[in-house]
This record gives C-alpha cells, structure tokens and sequence, in this order.
C-alpha cells in the first residue's frame, strides 16, 4: 500500500467494445472500497473531455447504474481519438492539480497506452505524485503481452455467430458467392474467430484471409472457384484492411488525400464482391454488419464481460498499491475449465506494439486457420451451437434414392 | 372433413427467414396428427426439388429434430427463387401423381402465392383432387389481407436491436454520420421499425426514410445537417431499395443488364455515406448487416416464433377439412395482451399484390413514424430494451458545472 491519496479520474480512449463499460463498472466498484480514493470523476469523452475539462462525479452513480453498465455496450463516459499533445499535457497536468488527481485509468488500446506512458513519465519528471493504470481494451486484440484484450472476445462472438447464420441463409439458397467484410485493419483475430462457425463439413466460412498474409488476387480467385465447384457456394471472410499483395487495400474504396471525402470508411466487402463477380462470372454480395460487431448487446462473451470487469477492479487495487506505469494484463491459467488471473506489464512493452495474428496459425494456403488456434479461441468466445439439419432421407422415385 | 386422403408435400419460395423452419415444424406436428396424411414430403430446393423429383422424407425425421426447426433459421429444406413455367406444371403433377400427392404447402411471399394459386386452379381444371395451402412467410411484412406476416418481426427485431447498439457506439465516439442499410426494396416496414431503438429523446435513428417515398436529395443533405447542428452526430436509416425523386436508386450500384456484373446487390449505405460526405463535408460512414437481419437467431421475436408455427399447424388443419385455394393469414384479436389467431384468405387476394408501408404513418417531413405505427409494431417485436446512462454531474471547476 502507499500513502497516496486522493481523487481517482477514469477515461477512456479509441472506439468503445461491448465490455468497455464493463471495465468501467469494475473500476467504479473498486475505487468506491478504497479509503485512499476520495473523489471518482470520469471524463467525457476521453482526451477531449481531459483538455477541456469535462468530467462528471462517478461517485454520484447508484448501485443500479453501476451495475447496468457491465451490459451496455458503447462507453458510457465517451471516448476520442484525438491524441494530447505537448501544450495538452500542460492543460492535463493542471487539471490533475485542480482536481486532486492522484489516481488516472485510462481504457484504450496501444495507442492510449503510449499516451498513458508518457503521463506517467510525465509525472515522474514533475515530482506530481500520480499513479497511472492502463485498462486493455480493443476488439482488434492486438495488444502484446496479455493473452488476450477485453472487448476481443465479444466481437469474435458476434462475428462467429453472424457468419453461422449468413451460411445458414447461404445454405439455404445458395447464392454462389457472399463475402462477410468483418473488423479488424491490421490484425486478423476477427476474421479468424469466424472459424468456431464450423459444425459440418461443407458448413460457412470456407475461405478466410488474414491481413497479416496479403492475397494475390488470381490465387483468391481460383481459392473460390476451387470452393464453388466442391459445394455449390462460398463464404468468404475478409477483414476491412484486407491488402492484395501489391500492397493495395483489396479492391476497397479508401482514405485518398487529395479528396473531401478523405478517410472514406472501407467498402471492402461490396467491392471485393463487385471483383469476384467480374473474374470469375459467379454472382456475389456482400454483408458488413460494421459496427454492430463490437456493440451488439445480446452477443457479447460472458467471459469477456466478467474479464474485462476484473480488469477495472485490478487496475484499480494495483494503482493503490503504488504501481504506476503498468496495464493490467490477462494471463490465461487453464483451459479446462478456463480460467485466468491478471498482472501488470509495463506500458513500454504495450504502448504502440501491435500484436498481429501469427503466421504459424494460419494454413499453408492462406485461406484458413489451424486447430491451434481454435484451442485458443474457444474458451474465451464460448459456445457456438450448430443448427440442426435435416439429413437427406431416400424417397422412393425421388433423386435422393439415386 | 373432407374424405381427400394420401401424401402432404411442403416447399419453401424466395428468401429465408428466421422462422421459416418453426413454420415447417408446425407443419410437420400438425400433419403427423392427421390420418388423412397417410405420407409427408419435403421439397429440396423449392421449385428446384419440385420440378426435379428432390424430395425428402419428413415422417423419418426424430422428434428433436422437429423441436429443434423452431429454432433454426434458414430454410432446412431448402429454397429457390426459380419460378415454375408451363411445362413445369406438367412435371409437377407428374410428381404429384407419383407421390400421391393430395396436399400441397406452399410456403412464401407474394410471389409464392401467385404460384399456389395457379397450382389450385391447374388441379380444379385438371380434376387433380389437391388442397393448395399457402403459408405466409416475408420479412418484408408486405403481403396484403394478413395483419402481418411470419417473418417479419423477427427481421425487425434484428434491425432495432441494431440501431440501437450502433446508436450506442455512434453516441460513444461521435462519427458525424452513420447510414444504416436495411432490408428492404420496395416497401419500408423494416426500415420503419429501427424507430423501437429509440428511447431518449436524441436516441438513434435520427432519420428513417422509407421506398414508398422518394427522397429529393437536397431535402436529404438538409436533413443531415440539421440533426448534426443539433446533436453533432447522425445515424440514418435506408433500406436497399430507396430511390431519389428522379426515380433512380439512391446512389447505390444497381444491375446493369448491359455488363457481366448484372444484378449486382445494393451498396446503398456506402454510395450514400459517400454522397453525404460529398455533399455535406460530414465524414459519413455505413454499416450494411445484410442478411443477418433475416438469419440472426439470437434475436428472433417469441411473438413471431410462435405464430410462424401456428400458421403451419393451421395450414395443414385448413387442408385436411378440405380447404383449397387459401393463404393462412393473421388476425389481431388483442394489443393488451397481445393475441392473435388465424383466418383463410382466397389467394387471388394475396398473389403478386405488394402491401407498401401506408403513407398515414409516415410524418410530413418524411423522415420519420407517426407514433400509430409503433403501437402496431411493438406487440409483435417485444421489448427493445433501453441501454443505462451516466447523467451529466456537476463537478466543481468542471465544465459542466458552468
């Protein structure tokens, strides 16, 4: 334990997850059980709530609120994307000083945590007596160190659940091509969690693709073909920054400078689709549930929502014991039963490091990926159920008796 | 009771829904009941299976198996979007002799309907002793007579869960604009049932607009920015299928007869994520869940799942007492508590007549619903339950205390 004391601020950074606020509630819990904690303020929307000082009285919460935010999805506080500055870490720091803030939360990905770093550092060089707690989250799961990030495993379970029913509507009409544009820019761990939708043999996603392995476009081609001729349609996986490899975003519409309409969102699905279509002859469409994927309330993981709670509650136990520096991480104990624990690792070993989807996860052909992987998943998306089936049965002068 | 004894036949027509297959089961429990069925067949593939003699046995299927269709979404049987043509007809009763089909249920739209009727008409001329019974199913909801169609409120339940979520992440880190894409071509119910999202006054979606009105393009931009002076964010809703004034799809790639590309799917949300960016300067950006708005089992409407099983049960009831010629439709008894039962309606009054969203519940600006609407809607969608807030506390020396 140390002796410091005083007011503990909570933001949050980057786009929210649908366990965002989860971490919030976890925080909140904890903060209101230690003595050392004095006053709880939270900032509207992240850094520019930090600049401008726009913060609301956490502490004011009832219990009920409290513990309706472990199920909302979006971050109840607000977050940015916008970046401090050096005269905004002087705004910040006498925001720190008017406030009494001996305690910062922040609740981001490796770019908050690099921001988290240099206020921590900051604060060392000032002699400001603060301890500074990075909270992981991001669906993307790219952050080092930790066996996974809350947020992650939500979204991996939306995806894996809309692509079980995308091929169950597949299935039942076959359209000869529907490609599912899932999150991710960088990093395949959401696309590659489509996997779990697998039950059958011939059952969605038949192709998926990594943006850790640019694709050659006349290899995804005959990849597709090669699908088609075997079941009659294909459902292919891409994420949003999936590249060909000519280095170019694969047949998506994308951020052009020299436009009004810079930062244009990824239309890679439709467009992937539009090129299917051309090369190959075969109808193709396209489905981008988008946002949905990190927000949907109703498929959020169970063990992803009660990590990402201990995870607000560790970060907030570690600050009082006079840590500062550090994210909390998660470290996956067992498998069966799944367990896991959390420790902290310096924000050095976080702050602006990407944690890509490995190589040796991904099959030969690009176009799937191993058991190994699934072994990891698995645990902490849950279950995926199949949908039954009903077996062809002999007809006697039907074409099934054949 | 009419003396007709000897095989039941069931084909699904067009898109899948959600309960699609809890109509089957319903079919298949109440057909097992009655000894005039002496045999019951399932279509591989709609009119595929049909005209192909791809049939399946449905007597041979376990009792688990049929419990378990009430919850699968897509068509376990199979569909297609194959139209059956004059000597069609002739294999068909060809079929139905060799089966000794005496009972014939069609299961589908507008579309489907207008062939169950010409399949009536063929077997009244013909002598062929058949009762022809069709089963709704749309998530269009835009069969005629019919108080709603199975199908339908599941789809809707999908889209409001939907923008509710994407609501609550839009609110979180505002994007200036967010276009959600819908189902929907011709007619605007789902689109219209995005309004149950909405619980606080400046909830999601800001702006719905519907097929049935074209929408001048400048009225559009004007309608963009006045919520984003307002709100500082905007999420939209449109369904695939929304047109300009001039009578073109709004921005959205269309079929091209003369390309090889023909019937491309709509990319309605982007092209006008694209044209508001153009336009307004708003950075815009689109989320298109596609068919997983008709496929998401996680969020089917009970009130919906229960009804599609009547309507199987009452179609082979209808059938069975020697009915032919009819579509089950649905009657609302009850609002408070909501009841409904069913009713036949002569096909002539359903085949090919396309139910639009009614003018009277769209308001004048033409952007949104008339508070009648959703009491229509609601009872058969169920609850879309609000996510928590944190209000806005006064913190001293904070913003906003000012």
């Amino acid at each position: 334990m140390s002796d410091l004391r005083g007011t503990a601020l909570i933001a949050h950074g980057g786009g929210p997850t649908a366990v965002i606020n989860a971490s919030l509630a976890g925080a909140i819990e904890q903060c209101r059980r230690e003595p050392q904690i004095t006053n709880l303020l939270g900032a509207r929307f992240g850094v520019r709530g930090l600049l401008s000082d726009d913060l609301i009285d956490l502490n004011a919460l009832d219990e009920d609120t409290v513990d309706a935010l472990r199920i909302t999805p979006g971050s109840a506080l607000g977050s940015s994307r916008l970046e401090i500055r050096d005269e905004g870490f002087e705004q910040l720091f006498r925001l720190f000083e008017r406030h009494n803030v001996r305690f910062f939360f922040y609740t981001g990905g490796n770019g908050s945590m690099e921001t988290a770093m240099q206020i921590h550092r900051l604060a060392v060089e000032r002699g400001y007596e603060l301890s500074v707690i990075g909270i992981p989250k991001t669906i993307d799961n790219d952050l080092s160190v930790t066996d996974h990030s809350p947020g992650h495993a939500s979204c991996a379970r939306f995806f894996a659940h809309a692509v079980r029913d995308i091929g169950e509507d597949n299935r039942s009409l076959p359209s000869p091509v529907c490609v599912v544009e899932s999150l991710g820019r960088n990093a395949g761990w959401v696309a590659a969690s489509t996997a779990l939708a697998r039950h059958y043999e011939d059952d969605a996603p038949h192709l998926i693709y990594f943006p850790e392995r640019p694709v050659n476009e006349d290899t995804l081609m005959a990849q597709v073909e090669a699908v088609y001729r075997r079941l009659g349609r294909v459902v292919l996986v891409a994420c949003e920054g999936q590249m060909n490899d000519r280095g170019e975003p694969f047949g998506a519409d994308v951020d052009r400078a020299d436009s009004p309409v810079h930062r244009l969102p990824s239309n890679l699905g439709h467009s992937l689709a539009r090129l299917i279509s051309a090369r190959t002859g075969l109808r193709a469409r396209a489905e981008k549930p988008g946002l949905l994927g990190r927000s949907c309330a109703l498929l959020v993981s169970e063990v992803d929502r009660a990590e990402a709670f201990v995870c607000g509650r560790s970060a907030v136990r570690a600050a009082v014991q006079g840590n500062s520096g550090y994210m909390v991480a998660i470290r996956r104990d067992s498998d069966h039963p799944y367990r896991s624990s959390t420790f902290l690792v310096p924000l050095e070993q976080v702050a602006r490091r990407e944690r890509l989807f490995p190589q040796e996860w991904i099959t030969a052909d690009g176009c799937d990926v191993k058991p190994a992987y699934l072994d990891y998943i698995r645990p902490l998306v849950g279950e995926v159920r199949p949908h039954v089936r009903i077996a062809s049965r002999s007809v006697e002068g039907s074409r099934t008796a054949r």
